[in-house]
């Protein structure tokens, strides 16, 4: 585990596009502390106005780091209201009051995770295979996390299960995050290949499946890592419940369906190579690839939206805005 | 492109073992030259009915390198049969005889790559995107492949088309055998991650998937490379035609249905790390693994079986005796 020690909006805008800070709720909470560092990166003597328009500039930078996870627009659209709203009580408190927001928006992520898991282990049924792709744990966000608070939640319970995590393609957070995370905290995982996920329902080993998401649209649409879609028309195809674990922060409910959520296309030597240290070459040199880094599920294909406010089900929009706006 | 010599039967059992000789054609065809070795590896003075013995324990040996592909299989039984047709022309004539039936083993392998070729483009609309999962190609035989013979028809009949190959995680053999083998060729190929299979197909970049065989059972059901399982629900569930392409040698009609095809699990390393002169560790030591090298994909879920006899579908058994037994 490393320290990242971050002093300027810049580092964190790089921390981010680069993934040493990941996982939806976590940019959330990171770009709460960009927005104090913007604050605190005024010239002597500065006022409110400057404040306010210094933050206004990091935080369309900030949002440009990443465009699909709408936590990190939350957070900033958040700190931005604080500014305006407490305009009037001179630059040194206006500071001191947008560090104790970003303070606040981290407690609510941990109270969130916690929240999540309560709600979703209903879902645990005793020696249940549970199959996650991706990380929504807590190397995604500030604490348990969010599908991994579940198991957490079920493990504090002594509720027998055991995981399948998907290595999850190109960039592993399967295998270097989430297996490592559920492993070092007892958890009895597998870890699997993507193309391995229809298999080990067909086998009956899985019975269910938990994932994160970046952004959910209002009528439930929800954008996440790239293939859990397939993995969510593999779980339809089996019959096999298909549940989304997110806090209200990754609603947007602005976005009438998932067909206007940004995704994010990244380089094509993720695909041609393997992270690490030293990355590794896998495909030939020159060759084209296609490399969006999320997707976007359905509404149609996921049976519930277990949130901090409580489980959505069935998913749509009447059933999300009366737990998301309530 | 490396050369390999092989000597004796037990470097070619290795050979297999570690792909260094892969593809269900391939395999068929390097058994066939295995028994000749083996017929070759005799004591001086032997006579007829050693030789029979030693190519019986031969293919036992040669058979157990890999469980699933039925060609090797088949390969084998046919050298033997061919040897005890002929006992009675003597060693020195059997041994030559059995080199002949090796060589016509392979020359049947080409001609049968160019048959599935000229039969399955009739699937190669103009404009097509076509999905392919692992490594079907002249890698895997002994000349133009089996799925990609149809690719090399539809080119050289100058049908515009583009491929998307999955990088086929854990081995990558779409990634270093497909993607190099058709870009190398001058075929429109784009590299994916085999998470992407889905979204693709969602995105309607993808109209058709052709995908190769490792054995096929009396009913249609398929066994092919892990992954492929998957592959075929998220085809059935955009309505997009899944076709399986295979010489007439990998279907295995002793065999009712899919669920009696060994299924070869394969060392966790596989998963844990990378493939490459130097393999690369890609998650944490000691983390447990579920490693099936293959799944077999229900009869219901393929549009059309390709052969070298011409095309079955829809596909079940009365269609496939018609064709394979004939």
């Amino acid at each position: 585990v490393a320290t990242l020690r971050i002093h300027h909006p810049e580092e964190l805008w790089t921390a981010i596009r680069t993934l040493a800070v990941r996982g939806a709720p976590a940019i959330g909470v990171a770009a709460a502390y960009g927005m104090v560092l913007a604050a605190r990166d005024l010239p002597p003597d500065s006022q409110s106005a400057q404040l306010i328009t210094a933050l206004h500039a990091a935080g369309d930078y900030l949002k440009s780091s990443r465009p699909t996870a709408v936590n990190l627009e939350w957070a900033v659209n958040r700190m931005r209201q604080t500014a305006n709203a407490h305009r009037g009580i001179g630059v040194r408190q206006l500071q001191i009051r947008l560090l104790d927001e970003a303070h606040a928006i981290h407690a609510e992520d941990v109270a969130m995770c916690l929240a999540i898991g309560r709600h979703g282990v209903s879902f645990m049924r005793p020696g249940i295979g549970v199959l996650t792709h991706c990380n929504a744990g807590a190397l995604a966000t500030s604490d348990h996390g969010t599908a991994l608070a579940i198991f957490y939640e079920a493990q504090r319970r002594a509720i027998p299960f055991q995981v399948f995590a998907d290595e999850t393609r190109p960039l592993l957070q399967g295998a270097r995050l989430t297996a490592w995370e559920l492993a070092a905290s007892g958890i009895d995982v597998t870890l699997i290949c993507d193309s391995m996920a229809g298999l080990v329902m067909q086998q009956k080993k899985v019975g269910l499946v938990i994932v994160g998401a970046d952004r959910i649209a209002a009528n439930g649409d929800t954008a996440n890592k790239i293939g859990t879609y397939s993995v969510a028309q593999l779980a339809a195809a089996h019959k096999i419940p298909f549940i989304v674990a997110a806090p209200a922060s990754t609603f947007d409910l602005a976005l009438a369906t998932g067909a206007a959520i940004p995704i994010e296309e990244r380089p094509g030597e993720e695909i041609t190579q393997v992270p690490g240290p030293v990355p590794h070459r896998t495909a030939p040199a020159g060759i084209q690839t296609y490399n969006p880094a999320f997707d976007v599920t359905p509404a149609a294909l996921i049976t519930a939206l277990v949130t901090d406010r409580g489980i959505i089900s069935p998913v749509n929009e009447a059933g999300i805005r009366a737990r998301i706006t309530a």
